[in-house]
């Protein structure tokens, strides 16, 4: 999988294309990551990529041709494009799985108040991390890079997804490990029975049960 | 305002650490950041942080007592403890108001498969950023920072954050900058008008005309 991320700030990711999942996945070679400076699409020597708004209002937005041009610049046919704004669909777990398909996204990150309205007309998709505000897409394009880099094939193990949060649209039960006790907190005895139909049980049980309390709508969304 | 976050990764917020924002807000000192090792707590030369579920399971969990001894060393009586994990409140832009108010944030960053359940006596929050998996809290510490430092007083204008996503529990509304027109899309002429009441007005609409479509329920959320 190849990924484009577009950013006025390409500064800040550094110390993420270190982290041991993205360093690992270039070096097998299932991840191809690149990150592009919007500003070299900007003409003239103040490489110039915001503007003040029509019809008035604070701060300032990214301007419309520069991020065409980048996008343009990036794209072949197995593109998808992708703008991280707030007014975007809220990326999830499905989201993940469904990127992790795709040969080459393009990632757009906004900054400052937004973008010029005409950006969007050049993407197939809005996604938003959840509903809050940064300074950036700088922070979302990371998210969503690494949420769908680990569920490149070679990356993590498989058995390890599959008993995450979300997988089976459940919150993941509780887990223990040593010390049996400590400060008088004591691991569930049946965790130590050494009885797997017990604990495969039981940890169902808490999921359910932890789902129910915390984020019931993930239960209502369920096909079992 | 500071804020403590407990990583196994404190090398993954370096950019971080640069990025203008929070660069502007330590200067001022609005801001006090740091940044520490949770292995600085693990006893030993190997410094172990983590180890083998109980009960069975893929994958390592973060061992309780470094991650206690670390909070214990940063506690005071002004702090409040959060743990970054799928399983907890999704934080949005209300949480991040209520979390601007505090003195002393400690952000507890999770790894490899999660936490041994007995840390979560030690805190008084459990926050998800979304419903989606990651490689730890890191990124999430950074976004929960990110948009909590804006909202800290001396660091973004307060007219820019009353006119976002969330702030009115609507969505933003359109904008556009210069040129007024690009390979045929045209800026609506009301925002070129200079009527100020027009403008406003239609910028309402289009707020809750997008929100309807894209995220009905924060209509519904909201007191108007």
């Amino acid at each position: 999988m190849k990924i484009t991320i577009l950013s006025i700030a390409p500064e800040q990711f550094n110390d993420f294309l270190k982290t041991p999942l993205i360093h690992r996945a270039r070096e097998k070679g299932v991840l191809d990551i690149e990150i592009k400076d919007i500003r070299d699409y900007a003409p003239g020597s103040f490489r110039k990529v915001d503007d003040s708004p029509y019809g008035g209002g604070p701060g300032m937005l990214l301007r419309v041709q520069p991020i065409a041009d980048a996008i343009a610049d990036s794209k072949s046919d197995d593109s998808h494009v992708l703008i991280l704004a707030p007014i975007g669909k809220r990326f999830d777990q499905k989201d993940a799985h469904r990127l992790a398909e795709m040969k080459h996204l393009i990632l757009v990150c906004g900054h400052y108040e937004g973008f010029d309205q005409r950006v969007y007309e050049f993407a197939d998709e809005t996604l938003s991390i959840g509903d809050y505000i940064l300074c950036g897409g700088e922070l979302p394009a990371m998210v969503i890079s690494e949420a769908v880099t680990r569920l490149i094939e070679g990356t993590i193990k498989r058995d390890s997804i599959k008993e995450e949060s979300f997988e089976d649209g459940l919150l993941e039960y509780p887990q223990y490990t040593r010390p049996a006790e400590y400060k008088g907190m004591k691991v569930p005895d049946v965790l130590l029975s050494g009885n797997d139909a017990k604990i495969k049980k039981w940890r169902r049980n808490k999921a359910i049960e932890l789902t129910k309390e915390r984020r019931a709508n993930l239960l209502e969304d369920r096909k079992d």
